[in-house]
């Protein structure tokens, strides 16, 4: 792992301050890994920038002397995706949080990478605006820009990416870039925003975004329903969007799961395949309108246990036992680490892979709960297991593996929200084949020494910059 | 001009067979222009590929003779996107036109590239599925890829580039990739299907395509309204915006085109700042409830000439004058060249640069008509003149770059929807500054000779391959 010589760590004092470089244990430690199970590495040292020229100083500097930078943002990624397998300096981005410019008539935000999307709703709540994306954790935008997150609302409203005007980014070697425009639409040049959003650290640091962003809906309707089959919830899906009904949220749960939530938290779910919807609009009536064809559809599909609320306290309600899902899976299984399959296929393939996802369940005789984003075709299994335990971790790692196949084989991705990371690198090769070439080639002109956030998304040896 | 030998003309016989290899005149000329007023350049010759491999071979032995390509799909651009103005090889897509899959409960469809979005429409129409761009024009899906092609109804259903699922890519060199996947969703690695939507043939060439569609709305809300002022029209943009009636076209028409259109066609439109506004829904109850808001919003802003009519015959008579406005302006002005200005900036900039561009067509003295996407932000001035009058053209192109500059000083972009082609590239370091610098690094990187469209998007000399 790389170390710092005492002129390096100088030199950082000397660039961010000595207060805001720290090589102490517990700031490294702190640093070292993220929600999911993936073994911790430590930095050698972490700061916290305090504006961009810093940064381009960093980016100038690291190039020059070859130290791996990993940029971090909540450190809430489940693929590994922020731990820095090469020591060096961990970028901590949470004091660069300010939200720069407002711009309601264009329903545009310019923030700092480190402000968190929770802290940038709670600035906008007067304006009737909001950033939609949602991926549950405590969230940086710029995490989630380099991960291009998203949630249970994507199927309305679209990822990270769907949000991006425009970009501040510092490349290796210290050039700062700003790309994008706040028009609503261009056809200027590549679209190197785009390039950037999903890019896991692995081309730059952002340190600064403007955002579009969304009107607040007023109107709430959620419906909860169980189904005497997946097959029988998935087509209710399609029909809800084939409808134009345009759902906000469409989250299936699995039987073990209804019946988890049954037993932990005392309600009184069906325990069958059951679909939390949600309908947002601008008015009530438009809403008794969704609900009366929301009624149809499941009814005409056998759906049993059909309950249905408008207005957002009813969402709140009748959502609170897929809110709950996460944590409770955690709190029973308390001591074992988190393992999440999150492939995603097209809608036609969705009941496939969750029923192969079931068997693997099964098969694997492991803890895993299957349920997902049924309205994005995204998978959700959530393993418990003890990666102390190599036997038991492998056998989640090989269920793990088949059903990732499975999604790409069916035309799917290796990941539809979590990013790549550690965890997913070895399937970049199946999933994009020659694509992996050009995506190196574009690593390797950007960070021709490799140091940004190194050992992410490429498998080992895929660039040169890996193999060198 | 790149001319080719004897025996490079023939190894183009011996890949696409001699029937399918041109080097007449009169196929030269047609693929010398397009529908702008820039200079023809002539290729040396024409082909016609039916398959993917042909592409391969042509782009490996390109590369090894340095000759330049250039892909051609309708010709219907205006900003000299396809002219291949170092001569050399340009590829005709239009034989590649296959629907070679259709997925209806993924809304997906899977094309060759030479296929017109109209004709894929039209083989959709039983569907009750659609794919939403449409640039007015006749135009290919990979021409509309090449371009990030966008038009009316993008305030509602977004560009091409939101509906690209996956790409099947000839690089030059002739390595073929398959980008992007069918899931709603995917965080896998970097997104390079974006990067090439929108770049303009300048790094390889699309020959398939998965797109995204939309359901095909069922009802209709079409209102026309004549306001006092350009602010009054520009607030009622953003008024039905952000009131969340998602409207699907929000067009803006200045007075001396309402004038003309009155004029020529015999209509009585308000000759006042025009709003043309189109709803769809799934239900005409829904659209009852935006027909009073719209209702609410023009009156609050003192419009005059309110007509609103549902469904779709009245649609397509109340907007029949704006559908006839750039054909009127042509014949108008019959023997006389096109020139658009097509800048896009935020909605809270728009009302500033319409009055802008018609203080430039007054104070330039020529023949221009301003009207745009309002929806977007996007400002369409069509100019009318003579290129063989250099006096008069210079005016032309000095009122064109004044109102970029000022599109780009107010946050916008040099070309909402029409590409860079050779009529913006003079404009890109404005717009891009630095971000130029990576784009010509990437094209570099996989364009290493600079065979692809050669001239195109960059500026001469910003890049290696356009300095060599």
């Amino acid at each position: 792992m790389k170390q710092l010589s005492q002129a390096q760590f100088e030199f950082l004092q000397g660039v961010f301050g000595a207060d805001k470089v720290n090589s102490g244990d517990s700031a490294r430690k702190l640093h070292g890994r993220d929600f999911s199970g993936h073994p911790s590495h430590l930095p050698a040292v972490v700061v916290w920038p305090q504006e961009t020229g810093q940064i381009s100083r960093l980016l100038a500097w690291a190039q020059e002397e070859a130290v791996p930078i990993t940029p971090w943002g909540a450190g809430t990624s489940t693929e590994g995706n922020p731990i820095p397998l090469a020591g060096g300096v961990v970028v901590d981005m949470v004091e660069m949080n300010r939200v720069l410019n407002l711009w309601p008539q264009d329903m545009q935000v310019e923030v700092e990478a480190g402000v968190g999307f929770q802290d940038l709703n709670h600035s906008l709540r007067h304006e009737g605006l909001f950033f939609p994306p949602d991926p549950g954790a405590w969230a940086t935008i710029g995490g989630m820009i380099a991960n291009n997150a998203s949630g249970i609302r994507t199927v309305k409203y679209g990822m990270t990416k769907d949000y991006v005007q425009e970009l501040e980014v510092v490349l290796p070697g210290g050039r700062v870039i700003d790309t994008g425009n706040r028009a609503h639409k261009s056809s200027s040049g590549y679209d190197l925003a785009r390039l950037f959003v999903g890019s896991e650290g692995t081309l730059g640091i952002v340190t600064r975004a403007v955002l579009r962003l969304a009107g607040m809906p007023e109107h709430f309707l959620a419906v909860v329903a169980g189904f005497p089959s997946t097959n029988a919830a998935c087509q209710a899906v399609t029909e809800l969007i084939r409808h134009g009904t345009d759902p906000a949220a469409l989250e299936l749960l699995t039987p073990p799961l209804a019946r988890l939530l049954n037993r932990v938290n005392g309600l009184d779910l069906p325990e069958s395949p059951l679909l939390f919807m949600e309908f947002v609009g601008f008015s009530a009536r438009s809403l008794e309108e969704v609900l009366e064809i929301a009624r149809e559809v499941c009814a005409e599909l056998g759906a049993q246990g059909f309950e249905a609320g408008l207005g957002k306290v009813n969402r709140d309600r009748i959502w609170s036992a897929r809110n709950a899902a996460a944590e409770t899976i955690k709190q029973t299984h308390a001591g074992l680490e988190i393992m999440i399959t999150d492939a995603a296929v097209p809608m036609s393939a969705y009941e496939e892979l969750i029923a192969f996802s079931e068997q693997q369940v099964t098969g694997s005789g492991q803890v895993g709960y299957v349920f997902g984003h049924a309205g994005d075709g995204n998978l959700h299994l959530v393993w418990m297991g003890d990666p102390k335990d190599p036997a038991q971790w492998q056998k989640l790692e090989q269920a793990n593996r088949a059903i990732v196949e499975k999604a790409i084989d069916l035309g799917g991705t290796a990941t539809g929200e979590h990013g790549v990371g550690m965890g997913k690198s070895k399937f970049m090769l199946a999933e994009h084949g020659a694509s992996m070439e050009v995506m190196a080639q574009i690593k390797d002109t950007l960070d021709p020494k490799g140091i940004m956030n190194p050992g992410k998304i490429f498998p080992a040896a895929s660039t040169g910059v890996h193999s060198s």
